[in-house]
């Protein structure tokens, strides 16, 4: 595409970005008929397929099945595993698997931007005004309106040494378990690639500045995935404000705020945040209102404060989550060319950390329905061991939680953490957002024998 | 307890029967304060616990664990594993977990029942009249109001040969997987017998009188999981009516109606029925009315025909399903004892089926919503392979599918075919029950990546 045809093409749309997020808002488009042009210089997908969510989750499966052979063996399995339990993935191989289906997610994405008649340009681009966006390669395309969905990145802190860790991106390149890894950081991401490293034979340490896990998750279920994580191996430290990283060799220690040094480690790898992609776009020469770590004001239409200009997904002040950038999009689309009405009402959204077991919640935990709604909460808690732990004899426990307010008991948050949390917290979270009170939960038979039925169980 | 003491003692509440519905009727009615006899000569639980769904979740577990060290192999994990795919299960260890694990339920309900109060008679017993109960023994017990709640069992056909096959109480004896079975019969009991076998290393073959499996499912996503059954090595036979069982040194043989011989099986399983243990209890002398099979007849407060006499679980005309007799049996004692309205509803009840992969569904089937609602069907399906599977390169499809009503899409029907199924449909099983449409799935953010969310993106 060269400037000379691009002055000939008029599109309906420019989204620039082809992370999860600004696929969906233009494969919903063109569904409405709409000429879309998509802008993404790097692989299609964003951090979610090709950094993120998707190999993240097969390397929780894998790590999921390094679980089960670890239990096959106490069950009566036959099975010839080296000694110290140390797991034997042979990472390269696995790492065929991985890549090769996110291979064929970009090869269907292609077919389908192919068969939507979207045009892909894989270069950067930036906004010169509010209609018009130029190409790296000086190309311009022009569209009354343009949607940003640039997503974030992984950053690591400013601090001496910090060159010696690495991120999540450097994970997701490693070929092999290292034996010793530090992970700095309480968030999901650290929780993950603890909880995964842990399971593929890395002895792990976590180097939280604060005093739990998961912050925004409820504490007494945060509580147990930490003593769960003890149990299977995992160190945690928390209070530890780590200073600096310095060199021992090859390998890498943590030197804390107090001076103090930690035992060296293989790899280092920072989980403290991400920002948005928000730089070099010419937001701010255009007026795109950003917030103060960079990301996009949008309002619950996902408009910026430029008229024509829309954005969703990391690069946004939105909540975090791919399917949250996705429905924004799609939502904005069936407005703009579907003439549909309605919002992503984003009020109880779900969400699922990989951790082992997993840990979802939807809702208040019980520390924000108290500041909400005071002493007027009814708490219900089943703390188990499903049934395959048990019969291995693995000591992981589930426990799961109902938030309720009033003598109605209306259900306003539901907390699950353990084996299958992932797959059980969809269909609640529905029924939770139709609204539904205790009653609702145990006039509906269970489901036996299962972990999820506790949930309707409780008492 | 003779019977000169039990002329002295005054019950409440007698439960004839100390399976899961008897249990739970007990340990309710004890709660409000009754006094409670309890009388079960065998072991505690039923069938549920002892030869039903425990010991079957836990086959299905260790079949679970087999199929995913199968796919282990071939994600990269080092495995040893003898030749012919056959899984190594050394079934008497697995076995002494299993059974601890019921061993532990008999326990914790022994502790339960002496912490109620609750006098356990351990003995067989049969209805003099309304109020009074005789023991094996002599001793005579009596209450107000008495609740069988005494179950059922397996039952063979009556053809030449019968006792060549065993039940599903046999499997439950079994040391080993057999080299070749032959399981008669397309319910529940014969697609999980064949899942769990098969999986564990059996060479299956299923003998089906009708042209499918699972009647009362929906019949695309049975048809799926035939495919599913097929790919895995599982021979299904439909429209085979087996006549005799015929001996072959220590193997057996199928004859056809039609007169046709099948290979040699070390075993045979007939999955082909149960019947409810409604006999030998005095009910007919009683005028306790029963159907044409034997099942008590019951209102929907649980009463049968005759007053004070009241029943649950599988020796009734119930849908036969353990969270359904315990949850009867609560609602009857809330009502009785502790003065609360409500009665089961027994619409949308939601089960599963432990085959490999697990299907469940809630509410209506196409064909039933089809027959109510003729035309105004809205039928949406989500066909997708998940991710262990794509991985591992393993053929194995999970198929949803939804079934709406009008304008307004109103969810009349989940069916959920695929790994986590089991767990997943309990949350939208709620869900469904407190009415919801189309639109309120699609208004729940997924939680990526799961399967779970591909009930919230049908479209």
């Amino acid at each position: 595409m060269n400037a000379d045809e691009q002055s000939k093409t008029h599109f309906d749309l420019i989204v620039v970005g082809g992370g999860s997020g600004g696929l969906a808002g233009a494969f919903r488009a063109a569904e409405y008929g709409a000429r879309v042009a998509l802008l993404e210089p790097a692989l299609l997908g964003g951090t979610c397929v090709n950094v993120g969510c998707v190999p993240k989750k097969a390397m929780w499966l894998a790590a999921d099945i390094a679980g089960k052979l670890r239990m096959a063996q106490s069950l009566g399995f036959s099975i010839d595993q080296p000694p110290q339990q140390r797991c034997e993935l042979d990472w390269p191989t696995f790492i065929v698997h991985r890549q090769r289906y996110i291979a064929n997610i970009h090869e269907s994405y292609r077919k389908r931007l192919d068969a939507s008649g979207i045009v892909l340009a894989p270069m950067r681009a930036h906004l010169l005004d509010a209609r018009t966006v130029e190409c790296e390669n000086g190309a311009r395309l022009s569209a009354p309106r343009i949607l940003i969905a640039t997503g974030g990145h992984a950053v690591k802190p400013d601090m001496p040494g910090a060159e010696l860790g690495g991120t999540s991106d450097d994970f997701f390149s490693w070929n092999a378990a290292p034996e010793r890894v530090a992970i700095i950081g309480a968030g999901y991401i650290a929780v993950e690639l603890a909880g995964v490293l842990q399971a593929l034979g890395s002895r792990v340490e976590v180097f939280a500045r604060g005093a739990r896990l998961l912050e925004g998750f409820d504490a007494e279920l945060t509580k147990q995935l930490s003593d769960d994580y003890c149990q299977s191996g995992v160190r945690l430290h928390f209070d530890r404000a780590v200073a600096a990283l310095e060199a021992d060799g090859v390998r890498v220690r943590l030197r804390d705020a107090d001076g103090a040094l930690s035992e060296a480690f293989d790899k280092v790898l920072f989980a403290t945040g991400r920002r948005p992609n928000s730089a070099k776009l010419g937001l701010q020469q255009l007026g795109v209102k950003l917030d103060a770590r960079g990301h996009i004001v949008v309002d619950e239409l996902h408009a910026t404060s430029v008229a024509g200009v829309n954005a969703v997904g990391d690069v946004t002040t939105d909540v975090q989550l791919t399917p949250v950038a996705i429905a924004a999009a799609r939502r904005l689309m069936d407005r703009v060319y579907g003439k549909r009405e309605g919002r992503l009402d984003q009020q109880n959204i779900p969400t699922v950390v990989f951790a082992h077991p997993p840990i979802g919640k939807v809702g208040l935990t019980e520390d924000e329905a108290r500041a909400r709604h005071g002493d007027n909460l009814h708490i219900y808690r089943a703390g188990f061991r499903p049934m395959l732990y048990a019969l291995a004899e693995s000591p992981q426990r589930s426990l799961f939680k109902l938030i309720c307010v009033g003598e109605e008991r209306r259900v306003v948050g539901i907390h699950l953490l353990g084996e299958a949390a992932d797959e059980m917290l969809q269909g609640f979270a529905v029924a939770l957002k139709r609204g539904i009170t205790l009653d609702d939960l145990r006039d509906t038979v269970a489901i036996h024998p299962t972990s999820a039925e506790e949930v309707v169980l409780m008492r």
